[in-house]
């Protein structure tokens, strides 16, 4: 199981003023669930080095085995990422090498090639960590160890933390978690109440031990109360695991039947 | 300063697999920040009693004025934030008569209004905890008081949860608060990429101490570097404010220029 434990802290002012939606969260926990990876805890904090480097202690001390950071890598004074894992790991930031090159070989394309401080604040990391090619933008990511647990600080421009996740991050999760297969299912009960539902969606759970199963309210329409129901099985044999998604879904349809509502998949 | 600080946790397995994208937090980081408050910090975690109680108390130790939980107050197996808060207060769970008297009143209007235990399980609160009446749906929402922190527990349906924010969250926040405004502003700047900004944007940023001012990388249209540059200035005084806001969008304008950018206000 601790091989596929993994916290996301995203970094940005901007997700805790409501200015913008952490959508970057959401993506890589889809992704990470996809293939057996369980996303333990989501933090946000704001632009501060101290807030960073607490958040990524406290992790630590949870033993996670990734962390994945987003945000707080670009050129302006505000970024402040690499600075504050630095000080959670106790690790002096250096001017890495080979982000120099990276950031030389992109920068050598445009009219304004010259490596300025905030340019060359961009390769400047955490001694032992290593740069990562970001695809897209500038910034390199970061990848650096402590004790059992691999960090991975990737940019907050959804489109460079994509590219980095997908080239870089999500190789090196598949490798160390193993084959695994999460197969899903949504029922959309209406005509009963949650509360009604509650004892037989119990009793449903209790029989079915391998299968995750979720109610969520989502109101009324006219007058009648709808719920989703989300049913979810993890395993690395896919035979198994659709015996065993598809006898928890008859069993949930009989019991919503049973408990005087309609049901359908969606 | 301290009045103003609040944590939001987060609690629900689908906000960690990527189901679900967390709108709810985004929506109180928006309502908080717009009249002074100040987020510190989001927190998500599964639907663990554990995983809940730690949260809380981890968040308690950084010391927030408010605490706001939202999700898992319903009636299922799988609602467990009550347990976790009692857990976490070291408080026992009780029956709160006043939140069974408001069950009561909702479930009499309908077909099926007997208090079954999935529903007074709803009622079933730490010792010490205020319900708080769910305009929209049927589980009541919790105050209660620990030390000089006020956590209100909330529903994670959306509807539910923002009336009873508005309603009876809000109120309290502001009378506590006090009077804050806080003006916003954005830029779009087209033509000069992040690193050549930077020193420009240092010296704004050193010049206007008053003022909040971060910028967002929008990526390459047609090979120009597009930047978002959001500003912002909180006061008690509107007038100060606005004046404030405008010394530094003009400074903020010049600048970009004189960096071989265009700009515009958005």
């Amino acid at each position: 199981m601790h091989n596929r434990l993994l916290e996301i802290i995203s970094v940005g002012n901007e997700l805790l003023t409501g200015h913008t939606l952490n959508t970057n969260a959401q993506w890589m926990s889809r992704r990470v669930t996809e293939f057996g990876g369980v996303v333990k805890r989501i933090t946000v904090v704001r632009d501060d080095i101290d807030e960073i480097a607490s958040s990524i202690k406290e992790s630590l001390r949870r033993k996670p085995r990734w962390i994945i950071i987003s945000g707080g890598l670009g050129p302006t004074y505000d970024d402040k990422t690499l600075q504050g894992l630095a000080n959670a790991l106790k690790l002096r930031l250096i001017l890495n090498k080979d982000a120099v090159k990276m950031l030389r070989r992109k920068y050598s394309k445009t009219q304004d090639p010259a490596l300025t401080p905030s340019r060359l604040k961009m390769a400047t990391m955490p001694a032992k960590a290593r740069p990562i090619e970001n695809p897209v933008g500038h910034a390199p990511a970061v990848m650096v160890k402590q004790g059992s647990c691999t960090i991975f600080s990737l940019p907050g421009v959804p489109s460079e933390m994509e590219a980095i996740f997908a080239k870089h991050v999500l190789p090196v999760l598949k490798r160390n978690i193993g084959k695994f297969v999460r197969l899903e299912a949504e029922l959309e009960t209406m005509g009963v109440m949650e509360s009604v539902l509650a004892p037989y969606l119990d009793n449903v759970v209790a029989k079915n031990p391998k299968v995750y199963i979720k109610s969520h309210p989502r109101g009324y329409s006219k007058g009648v109360s709808t719920l989703h129901i989300n049913l979810a099985c993890k395993s690395t044999n896919v035979k198994l695991a659709r015996g065993y998604l598809k006898r928890a879904i008859d069993q949930m349809k009989e019991s919503v039947r049973k408990a005087g509502g309609k049901v359908r998949t969606i």
